[in-house]
Formats: structure tokens, C-alpha cells, sequence
């Protein structure tokens, strides 16, 4: 199955002139569900993976999946405020502004070798900021992966020195 | 293993006079994490689930280990403004004023058989919210899952009509 049949184009969200890719039509379908699991599973399976960081909210879904099934442990990337114990931050540029994101300072131990998992690699800011948390605990970052890769907006560059996978990319909006 | 050892108190979140039970710290161990999965989906194993919802966002984590083990679809629950095609939302009420819940209208077909789960089960609010929009859509709520339960709330009172199931259960504070 092709599994970007599975993902439904909404046009104008969040806003004017945005074509939105939206998942949950696959992740409905069971099949849908269980064949992006295994593709994102095969990616990693000889990575020796410990953690699996997933990106709140949507990175949680497959970033669970996938940790379940390497055996690894499962760590929240948060938005700010949510984490309740000691956390470190890490800012990253939006089109208008910052955010920032956080991740608990024992969530990752000194040689823990980690899988980071987003649902979307757009401009890729929020994953480098997510590579950096890892990487500022001393975890070593050994693979990063999307259900979905935007082509056209060159995330890519901007994470080069890591190991990159996404199983659905689009060349063009 | 006791899971419940798994769970860190923290104190004074998200307010002062709260403790806080963070589940960080049994997700980050991966015989935590698979345990857990374990346990709740040998609670629906033999209930013929076709879909599993889980709430924003937390409710994601072991609401996608679910859906994936009993082979059923994913359903997210959200936050208002996050899904971006056709919904219906509901409102709940929250200690200072409302709040409210969204679902995609094509989540859920006519018969469909629907495991709710979160995270953690306190007052009830959230999870009532989310079984009325699984029964608008014409879904059937076959039982409702919580990783932890504070029974000193009471929520099991608001949602007595339906099999609800817990694996971590606190008697007081």
C-alpha cells in the first residue's frame, strides 16, 4: 500500500494559502498505522537505539511506537510549562517570533544513544533545537525521522550532520 | 515489577499544594513502558476494539501503543484550533471556568467500537467530553483506560455508565 494515498491534503489551514498535511487518516487505518510503524521501526532496527525522544504532540504517536518496539525508553520533547521537574530549554526561530521547547535534565544519561522522532520536517527548526537538548545531556544523536519530509523547504540543510529518514516526502505544496 | 514505582512525585505542580504525578520517569524505562502497554491492552484484548482515541496529549503515548497492539485505528482527541478538517467539540468544566475538546467528524463511522484512554484519570471532565464526542459520531465507548487513577476525586462516579480500567491507583494525596 501507498501509504501517502493516506494523507489528506486540507487547504487553507492553519492559515490562508497553507496546504496542511494531515495524518489522521492514516493513522485511522490500522494498516495505514502498522506500515509507517515498521518502515520508521526498519530505519532504526540496527541503530542500537536507548531513547526514543518524540516532539509533543504529534511526535508522541510513532515516537512511542517506535520506542516500544526497539526496546528503548520513551522521552516527552515539551512546549514550555509543561514538564514538572528540573528541564533544560531550547529556543528556535518561527516565521514571526520564537518558541521554545523543553526536555527533562534525566531523561537522557551520558552515552545514551538516541532516536528523535517529529511527525513533519518542514523548515526544521524545532528538531535542531530538539538535537541540541539531547545533545546538551550528552546523549548522542543517531537518528532523526518524520512520517513526512517537505522537500521544497530544505530542513535538510539545516540538519545535515545527522542521520535523516521520513517515508512520505513531497517535492512541491 | 511495580509500576507504580515507576511514577515521580512532584510537589508544588503545576501549583503549590499539588503533587504532581509524572510519568516521565516510567516512560523513559523501557520495561516501564512495555509493561504498562501490556497491562492495559490485556484489558481490551477481547473486546473487538476497531478504534482507540486518545486525548491530547499524553493520552497519545500508550493511546497509539494500543491502537497499534490490538490493531485497531488511532484516533487523536485535541485541543481547540489543532485539527484542521471538519470537527464537532465539546466543553467541560475545569476548577476556574471551561474548556473544550475536538474530533475529527470522519474519526469515527456509525458502529464503530472505541477504547478511550488517557493518561490520567482525576475529576473525569476531560474523558466524559471525549465518550459524548465518540457517541455523537455514533461510536460505542467499549471501555476507557487510565495509566494512573486518584481515587480520592471520584472521577469513576461521573463516568459509572461505562467499563473503565486504571493500572496505577492512588487512595489519597
Amino acid at each position: 500500500m501507498e501509504l501517502q494515498n493516506l494523507i489528506r491534503d486540507v487547504p487553507n489551514f492553519p492559515k490562508k494559502g497553507i496546504v496542511f498535511k494531515d495524518i489522521t487518516t492514516l493513522l485511522k487505518d490500522p494498516v495505514g498505522l502498522s506500515g509507517a510503524t515498521e518502515e520508521l521501526y526498519n530505519f532504526a532496527k540496527e541503530k542500537k537505539i536507548t531513547k526514543v525522544a518524540g516532539i509533543e504532540s504529534r511526535g508522541f504517536i510513532f515516537g512511542s511506537l517506535l520506542a516500544h518496539q526497539l526496546k528503548a525508553g520513551f522521552i516527552p520533547i515539551r512546549k514550555p510549562g509543561k514538564l514538572p521537574a528540573d528541564k533544560i530549554s531550547e529556543s528556535y526561530s518561527l516565521e514571526y517570533g520564537t518558541d521554545s521547547i523543553e526536555i527533562h535534565k534525566d531523561a537522557i544519561v551520558e552515552g545514551d544513544r538516541v532516536l528523535l522522532h517529529d511527525d513533519l520536517l518542514a523548515t526544521g527548526g524545532t528538531m535542531e533545537a530538539a538535537c541540541k537538548l539531547v545533545e546538551k545531556l550528552g546523549g548522542k544523536v543517531i537518528q532523526i525521522s518524520f512520517l513526512i519530509e517537505l522537500i521544497f523547504l530544505n530542513g535538510r540543510e539545516k540538519l545535515k550532520q545527522y542521520d535523516i529518514r521520513s517515508i512520505i516526502q513531497y517535492n512541491s505544496e
